[in-house]
């Protein structure tokens, strides 16, 4: 198996619910960090998925071809241990960016001096940051659901409706087209409150001119579409149109920056040059974009801090904006797809402004 | 500060979302394990809160008095251990049930050999499970809030109606009637689904006579409803009634040997007792319960495995249920807290039998 030899290890500990779901196809989340749902030990000639007696019915219902479903009848780091000492593997791989101390504490223990436990996670993710023909189908599928809740919420949108309905409103459209539901809290931010880039929707009702940040995405089969449109009822304050022209112009100056091979930090930086022209680089208060797929945020990561190299295959956001406390905001995001020279644009939703300021 | 004292520490560090809610007030979940959204270090004099400038705002909107925010401007273990090496501590709690592998391995090196880190996250459970008032209130309303959700559905179920559509109505009255949504994902789960304690609600339609275990709990300020009712249309298979009859005298067993500084085991037993009598003792596949506050599921927790002591103040789940493939299952869900001689039940929501067999 390519990724164990390139990891340098014999299997591989997977207790993290993002890995599990990508090697395994069981859709379980977990409660909570120290209590996963399922535990996997990836091997050169098995795959084993270890699951509690109530939850293995399901494990096994939606496991991919080839995962072997186990009871887990103690611990799972008992029971992992003793299956690795079976196999006197000497070399392990686990998840140091999801095992937690206590958990590895105990597996140490359980396995004993004679096993080695190699971190590992950073290499899985890399791995699943570029994306298989499936992943890629089912992250368009997200997106285009996304896209058409959006066009409904934006022809439902009316003057003095409050931000929980309209997130509501969003939220049974995902439901209707059949998605999972929401692959994260949808985010109608008004007026002021479009300052705040998580802001969580409330009883403010919308007024007519002001900026409205919808910031939504539809999980298809656990893949996230994710995508922000900045919009307003009626006509557009005078400082609405300005920033919304900046941002869109910010977004397009990234666009121009992407291609296989690039620092993620490069195409963050052409985004805030251009705000930096206009005196507002202090108001883009945060990173550029995020990778997506099972998870909603995951590497590559494009910001002033990012170390990643951007490669085809990645699916990433191009998500500028700038926040202004006491008057709002502007944020605008697509999600696209990294290749060789260039990239694809997989958002579909329009911008309402074209770049001569005019409704498109 | 009497909880630094009793775990020997002179500060701590808090980097898991529950915990940080709880000492800070902030609602902010985490991204990701190895993604917190904010940390905190609690020392005898200060509580500070690190956040990022994107959410700077938010986490000061929402904070508890005598907490302190403080823009985070690298990593969180890089800007910790710098507080931390500032202030002089030698020994320093951290939780080593949420604290992941990197992220612990991080800490240690920009901390250096002077400062001694502590595992103490069994002692943060231990002060959560003894809720305050506060708490308490919270919870009772969340509660209130699940009690009536279940009337509604309760009443709006219909033959022919599907799984789906039952849990987005139970999923719309968390949100009509103020609560912050729901707790976790709502279960309905009809005929042989019911045979899986977490089902996910699908395009089944529901058929009369059959078992309908609903699994539901609204979230009011984070703190978390949790409740279960089997419920059916029309006139219950004699199966089904046999079961009902049976789960609601393990709960009644279980009720009845809640008190405080008994073992959560021994409850759980008495619940697994009436099951052996029966027959039907591997029906019973899961715990018996759990507490809940700000999580779903937290410590204490009842179950053959436990070796938790219940303590005055503790809001635990009496969930016994049995499961058969093919035909379906019967769980019944209330929330009490546990008293020195005793128990209060929280819940209201009616059960659908008496005691004698006959609709309640």
């Amino acid at each position: 198996m390519t990724m164990l030899d390139s990891l340098g290890i014999e299997a591989m500990i997977v207790t993290g619910g993002t890995n599990r779901r990508y090697f395994s196809g069981w859709s379980a989340d977990d409660h909570a960090p120290d209590r996963p749902s399922g535990v996997m030990l990836i091997a050169p000639k098995e795959t084993l998925l270890y699951a509690s007696a109530t939850n293995l019915p399901w494990a096994e219902a939606e496991t991919l071809p080839g995962v072997t479903c186990v009871e887990l009848t103690e611990a799972w780091p008992v029971v992992v241990a003793e299956a690795i000492r079976a196999r006197g593997f000497a070399a392990v791989g686990f998840e140091d960016a999801v095992t937690t101390v206590a958990q590895f504490r105990r597996l140490s223990e359980s396995l004993g001096p004679d096993v080695r436990l190699v971190p590992v996670a950073d290499g899985i993710d890399r791995l699943r940051s570029v994306k298989t023909e499936r992943e890629l189908g089912l992250l368009r599928q997200a997106l285009e659901l996304t896209d058409i809740a959006f066009d409904r919420a934006a022809a439902h949108l009316r003057e003095g409706m409050t931000e929980r309905q309209l997130a509501d409103f969003i939220d049974q459209q995902f439901r209707d087209l059949g998605s999972d539901g929401q692959a994260f809290d949808t985010i109608v931010a008004s007026g002021p409150n479009a300052a705040r880039p998580h802001h969580t929707p409330g009883s403010r009702t919308i007024q007519a001119g002001e900026p409205v940040i919808i910031d939504m995405g539809a999980r298809v089969v656990g893949y996230c579409g994710d995508l922000t449109r900045t919009v307003w009822v009626g006509q557009p304050s005078s400082q609405l149109g300005t920033m919304y022209q900046l941002v869109a112009e910010a977004q397009r100056a990234a666009f121009a920056a992407i291609r296989s091979g690039v620092e993620a930090q490069s195409v963050d930086r052409a985004a805030r040059d251009v705000f930096a022209a206009a005196n507002v680089e202090h108001h883009f208060v945060h990173g550029l974009g995020h990778a997506v797929g099972l998870r909603i945020h995951e590497s590559p990561f494009l910001g002033k801090q990012s170390d990643d190299v951007l490669q085809a295959g990645n699916v990433i956001t191009i998500e500028p904006g700038v926040y202004f406390p006491d008057w709002g905001g502007v944020r605008i995001e697509d999600v696209v797809v990294v290749e060789d020279d260039g990239y694809t644009n997989l958002t579909r939703a329009p911008k309402l402004l074209d770049e001569t300021g005019s409704p498109s």
